[in-house]
């Protein structure tokens, strides 16, 4: 039986990933969409019969030919939505941030475990990513020993003008903080925050940023956002180890020798750089969900981002470490 | 409409490319299989519920449930089920070769230009390759000016016993000599093949072998096919042109610093390097179907393929320039 | 005339910097060494027909076939040998430190001021390091924009067990520290050390660890030690400027595909990794004393070196930020 | 004692060395030059005190004050002063080619037999390069199985007027040529050359062409000359073995990141690329004199190069493959 799902949010994110689900046609189907501009919402459904349009999102959470749910609306709103998905027993998909508040996060993360089983997958689409893969994997070998330091660099080329300064760090680096502790298979206990001079580029952002993370077991993840870079989108990822180095290679398919140079590529932006790990992401989830499993990123992880990020936000404020302090993980996540 | 595909041949690339069409089940569904082992098409259907078996390729090609038809029989097979295919007006992609001689491949070309329209798509998967694309692009953009070489790498960690010399020439290197042509946009006049020292791993096999083709406006193809490179499978190729090089690029995710190197991964097989490419070439394959068109490696293609092989096949045996001759290329392939 | 060298020192950097003079011999001749362990001066001579020896360095300096000198000696003797040079009117090449305190460091300062000229030259050798005056070159173009963030890491395979942990910081990242002044033509306002998990192979070593320097137009620059890396003496740098990044790139000279992976070189020590810039540096010292002048890294260096040294070892004990402040720069030094 | 080198020719290459031989100034010295030109010999002089100006290369070669003979006058003269410096029993390093003819080649062969030692050091200056090196001790090492291919790629951004067509081959290839045997360790026994379309850069000059040069042992060296390069002076270098694979590196000692791509550097004329191999060969030159040894290219290398570019030009002139006959190798040479 195909997974009928219903999406909340038709926005650019959420019809690249209706576009995902429909290419997995004979996994799911798509059966309703809502959004707040219930236009967008009717224009998505004209194009594809048999897809209903639903007035809100606890409408759709609530439809009966709605099996999993995929979150794709504001970031403020993602809270209500996963609670109303986890209340109604169904699986559901938001992208991050899972909520804008630890308080939100604690409370699903509640609900959830009060549920006794897994239902909520984040997006954090790096874990999908075949170079995040073969990091991971090459930690989990021992190939280069434990890990002492992660380096993380997140380059965007520029930024739109409704960019805020506190957005390089609840948007941006929220996937480095998250990747961090997947790679490291660790908790953050302390966040520095340095910034450098502003890049003129960004007029009055403050940009870049250095986020200095600590993590239980004591490694150092030093992570880099920079979000008017201007040369590409650029993803930098590198473990040092107690004996070798892993570094994320430079992804490009061909080397142009020319007018004295030879030169290969940098991806545009995260679309060029990620599609493949987003197309991977929804499948995962879409097959996790057939499959009554549950196994990307969970509620636990949405709120370890948050908490994180909270604290990053808080450094930069008071100018300096800020302890983290998380509550217990409970046995659903381990 | 979902595209109704027959597929003869359920062998080791039978087998791939059904696990490629019931990812695509929204485009299109199996609904017959066939093989000259009919225990293996039972037990494949068995695990398919609504896939029927037919005693032969000919009878799964006539079916009325069958729209569109995938061959990957054993090449000496190819050239009869093609042809059938043609006469019943259904599209078919044929696992290359086309055929095994000029002429059987010159009667599908025959047939298909009779019929008035392009059925026949060839299995050259590289030209789905996303580097393959870039190389070509960089050409089509004149970013290194006119081409004047072609360097072409074909290596194998390793063949079965099975693997017989002349296979280096008819199955492997009918890779390069694909993407050669289509990458020069240009027709082969003359082949010339050269067979260094024999790699002792390989036993008695004529291996390696370099083959140097010209092209017709005077550029030339230099292809060395490796069977026994024993450290991987890779695939290099570079294009000199007027003012610049261009150079397919090593595709390694992570850089790993041990023991005094830094290494990368050279894939270990095939599969691992062209699966996103056979990916793209059967989705791109049944959409052009779903969508009545054809765009993919033509007869044309298939045919000016095995004129070639036989030229280098020829040229090993004289151990001289042979010339290519072909007929003219029907409008139906412009 | 050739310049008449002495030198004060003849461990292990000293012999490698004796080997270097000889090969200039038609611009130098070494006249007279001494050594704190006399009998290793003397066997030094025994081997070389002309070379006097002397009981003290500060013998040696005041030597009158001493045009120059050469001070290879512990670092706890530079400033007295260095002091010695000046008041004699001798250039002299001091290998770092120039001196282990500050205050020591500003009465070398306040001696070659009042020298009206410089004498002195401080043994940085990454300056005259190819890859490094590349960088440097790209940052003065404008290629990557103004600077923001500069990355250094200096990775150690291995250290004696006479190494101790404030050794990573005044031995071994004051390289860096040096490096990041000239690169980013800034000097040091602020310095914070994080100090990650030890690394194991290194019993109680603080290793590695991570220096933070604020430079005084607000460049960031994050420096990592790690002196146990095990898998090679890896030097690696990169800045990140407005519009673009430029990074010292691998020295390897051939890349070898074996067993599954394509392989570079790791520089086994530091040796290998800069012994030409070791050569150069040491014919630059000798041309520029031949003809009078004096243009590699000089006493204020020398003493803005110490100065974060001491600052960075500060900072490792209070566990916060310590802010550097420094004596006015003389004009003699700009 | 410094050995006195006369200097024959002093064109832009006997400039280069004249500057070299002063940098070694201990070991040699510059006692002597000559040239065609007279006037060009006496400005040399002018400059130099204690040099003395001949009328004649053969006047030099007799002078007693001359120990050792450096040639690099025009290559039809070689020969001459070849043999002189032998009938003088004085060392000579001699630029390619050792001679113009395979006959003159054997007639300084003969006599350097006769004279019962190695007098002759051949300017092929790539066995000198750092990477060429490394290269040959992979191939010793077993590293990466018995060879079976060798690529070489030898490209110029551009040739001045008076290139000629032949120059590709007996001044430019004759490089690669050397270099093959030295990596194989083998002698050429067969040559063919392929000319794809000319580049259109170059005029009427044949250019690119490829050399396919068939080894005694069964070795393949493929080598590629292509004068109007445009983009760079690019050598490349790639040998296939049983069981792995090992390639020239690009030298270049930064990465860029700028406009979307991610760049580094290809030298810009021969100078750039082989410098450091320029001065490493003749310093290894004048301290083999010195010490009375001969380790360097040898008058059979010379010879085995000049046979194998007069082949070349003969299978370019007969368009097909011409078989190469040396004669045995003398006991001197091995």
């Amino acid at each position: 039986m195909a997974v009928r799902v219903g999406v909340v949010g038709v926005g650019m994110i959420g019809k690249e990933h209706l576009r995902r689900l429909q290419r997995l046609s004979g996994l799911c189907e798509v059966t309703a969409v809502s959004d707040a501009d219930i236009s967008a919402a009717q224009a998505m459904a004209v194009e594809r019969p048999g897809v209903a349009v639903y007035p809100s999102g606890l409408d759709l959470i609530g439809a009966r030919d709605v099996d999993a749910v995929l979150v794709t609306s504001k970031g403020s709103t993602h809270a209500e939505y996963v609670l109303a998905a986890i209340a109604a027993r169904k699986p559901v998909f938001c992208e991050k941030p899972l909520a804008t508040t630890q308080q939100d996060c604690q409370r699903i993360v509640d609900a959830e475990v009060a549920c006794g089983r897994r239902l909520v997958q984040v997006g954090f689409m790096r874990r999908y990513d075949a170079a995040y893969q073969s990091l991971r994997k090459l930690v989990a070998d021992g190939t280069i020993g434990r890990p002492l330091i992660f380096y993380s660099a997140h380059r965007n080329p520029s930024v739109p003008a409704s960019y805020t300064s506190d957005m390089a760090i609840h948007d941006t680096a929220v996937h480095d903080i998250d990747v961090a502790r997947w790679l490291l298979g660790d908790e953050v206990v302390g966040i520095t925050v340095a910034t450098p001079r502003r890049n003129s580029r960004g007029g009055t952002l403050r940009d870049p940023i250095l986020i200095q993370m600590e993590m239980s077991e004591g490694a150092v993840a030093n992570i880099e956002v920079s979000v008017n870079a201007a040369y590409g989108y650029d993803i930098r990822g590198e473990i040092v180890g107690e004996t070798g180095v892993a570094t994320l290679a430079e992804s490009n398919p061909v080397v142009v020798k020319h007018n004295g140079n030879f030169c290969g590529h940098v991806p545009g932006d995260w679309r060029e750089r990620f599609n493949p790990a987003f197309d991977r992401e929804i499948e995962d989830w879409v097959r996790s969900v057939a499959g009554d499993s549950a196994t990307g990123p969970s509620s636990w992880d949405g709120y370890a981002a948050t908490v994180a990020t909270g604290a990053a936000l808080e450094a930069v404020t008071i100018r300096r470490r800020v302890s983290v302090t998380m509550a217990g993980r409970p046995n659903l996540y381990t």
